[in-house]
């Protein structure tokens, strides 16, 4: 779907909370050529009043429904701050809009897409994200709840990675979209929305990337492998592309570096661009019968036979490059994962290596506030299948409603 | 390749043609959040000035180059008629930018990417489109020259389609992009830019659909054949299953339509969507042994044999229907091709039934200017393979320079 990157002021303010949450950071177009616009338009931050709109003009009768879009585009929000990658004022993302005739079916929509988020970090960006609902004040402006993503990043601060909304029918009441149901009734339809950004890019340079550049979970880098002979023999040349057509026919992405640069310029470069795995071919090795292959990751190097089954030796390689940097990420955030009980231990903690905090809520936006005092923490999200860490909310120790992890974030 | 949305007005106005030819036309953010901007910022309403900000960075040597970047977006130009999916103030496209250490280079660039988009109209959309060479009045803002292809709307309406712009070194001068070429010494780089836009979609209407629905041709549809089982039959459901599952698996894409409504509604919604073919499996039919196949292009009902080579035979009706489609377009686009030797006859073919005329011009902006008082008639390219028509400019009879084709636009 592709839906406009202007928003007229009137669109934008049929759903109050929406409005007042976006407000003070959206861009506002005044001006048409050389003419004051009559109405000013905002560029989008997010898509929720089109797609509500739209509906209100499409949706008529339960077998219209459910309706599920996705729209590729860059939005943009007015930040005071930003930092490449994490926080821009224009970022790219996939939004995600579904509407549905059943709370039940909208609300299994909005688990599922945190689902499809959460297993996409695990097993393609090999970053171990938590899951759950973000508090009332940290949700998404004119939800009804938000379930979230975040991650871990190797300072231990945290990110938002990102999140689905049940919107349940506020917007369909404040754009009146309204169906007939089974039982020939006018019905407010159910809303849903989710979201991930090119923040991804940040949370794979803040979890996985060293001083000397990328480096890429073998799931998703773009060049698995790049073949770098040594010298200009014969010999070294043919094995080179004997590796590459073999490697490419297999599926691995694979190419030779045939540029006339240096093999430590090549090396150097493949890690800046955080190439998985790099196979080195120089007469020395290869008097042995020998290659050389080297991991982004560990900068370990192996000495493989060269006349080896390349693509059963690279496969595996690839296959425990990216198990073990997913393993490495969980223990890290494993071990800058904590509990506090009190909110003195939780001073200490954010004051020595933060990470995230488990702690006891009593749903009291003043305590949420209370914490914040501290670096700038955040709720995270509740996590809604862990039973309570002690039962007393950790700043005023009132009897807990809540488990919840906490974070300072970026 | 994503290059931001906004574009500082300072920048814009690096290249003076440029902001000249479109400041009337963009739309101005002025205020971000509830401050106002120090400096305004346009939403792009094309590219290069981004792309040549970014090349001053990068580009050093000739060993840098050629850069080649393709950017798929949308862009704003303020429109003040607007026409859905011909004119619209946003539009959707693909721009290619690229940066050449010669002007040969660059200039072969950008009559090879011309080459690319007449190939893709001609057999992907099937629409036979002239291609040339704007006049310095029509060409684009900025650019040393621009080419262009021209498509011929059913009514003999033309529309330019697609351009392609040899910039030499205008850009490269307003922007400050010099390399140290071959020779050592500093020189300014050449650049081109290219672009088709979501107005394609449109020409896919005017050219070839009427009034019952979209027409498209099978290269480019997106369900090329919707298979219709009439009534409740196993036999029948189980042969539309078969056809399913033997087309796709031949790469073609074929869908049964499964829905509750009537066959009368199925077969209307298949022509209204442009499915190029349909496949109705009927029991009169099948008691005779036979299916029927129904063009959308024609109309036309073909019976076949149920247990025909399904694949073969689809396949075969596809390519026809294709072929059918650009001769057909081709066709018409000739019947309303004209040559005018003089101004009356310019005016009887224009106020008759217009389409391309083909007629001299002395190169006089002037007398293209009388020409646009004929319905608003416009130059749509130099034919620079063309010899002149009689020698004599159609308008004030001074020696010709162009063979020119004219035409009313959208």
């Amino acid at each position: 779907m592709a839906m406009p990157m202007l928003i007229p002021e009137n669109l934008m303010k049929k759903e109050g909370e929406l409005i007042n949450g976006f407000a003070p950071e959206v861009a506002w177009v005044t001006m048409g050529g050389n003419k004051q616009l009559e109405e000013r338009m905002c560029v989008r931050p997010t898509s929720e009043t089109l797609f509500s709109d739209y509906y209100s003009g499409v949706v008529k009768s339960y077998r219209d429904l459910p309706l599920k879009y996705n729209q590729w585009c860059s939005v943009m929000r007015w930040e005071k701050e930003t930092r490449p990658f994490l926080r821009s004022r224009e970022f790219w993302w996939q939004e995600g809009h579904t509407v549905h005739a059943t709370a039940a079916e909208a609300e299994k929509e909005t688990r599922d897409m945190l689902g499809v988020y959460e297993k996409f970090f695990r097993e393609y960006l090999a970053i171990p994200a938590i899951t759950g609902r973000k508090t009332e004040k940290e949700k998404f402006a004119g939800a009804e709840y938000t379930l979230t993503i975040e991650a871990l990043m190797y300072n231990g601060v945290s990110l938002q990675s990102g999140t689905s909304h049940y919107f349940g029918q506020k917007f369909s009441k404040a754009y009146d979209i309204k169906f007939l149901n089974k039982d020939n009734d006018w019905e407010y339809a159910y809303q849903t929305s989710w979201g991930v950004s090119s923040r991804m890019i940040g949370a794979l340079i803040m979890v996985h990337s060293d001083d000397d550049g990328l480096v890429l979970p073998p799931n998703i880098a773009p060049l698995q492998v790049r073949i770098i002979p040594i010298g200009d023999d014969e010999k070294i040349a043919k094995l080179a592309e004997n590796y590459e057509k073999t490697l490419q026919k297999a599926g691995i992405s694979a190419e030779i570096d045939t540029t006339d640069r240096s093999p430590g310029f090549k090396f150097a470069e493949a890690e800046v661009l955080g190439v998985p795995a790099r196979i080195e071919i120089g007469m020395r090795d290869l008097e042995q019968g020998k290659i050389t292959i080297a991991r982004r990751d560990t900068k370990q190097k192996i000495l493989v036979d060269a006349n080896c089954d390349i693509e059963k030796e690279v496969r595996a390689l690839l296959a425990t490059i990216q198990n073990d940097m997913l393993a490495r990420a969980t223990a890290r955030r494993d071990q800058m994962t904590y509990v506090a009980k009190t909110l003195a231990e939780f001073e200490k903690i954010m004051n020595t290596q933060p990470g995230f905090v488990h702690a006891d809520w009593c749903g009291d936006p003043e305590c949420e506030t209370r914490i914040k005092e501290i670096r700038g923490t955040k709720s995270r999200c509740i996590d809604e299948n862990a039973p309570l860490v002690c039962g007393k909310c950790v700043v005023c120790g009132r009897p807990a409603k809540h488990h919840v992890i906490w974070g300072i974030q970026y």
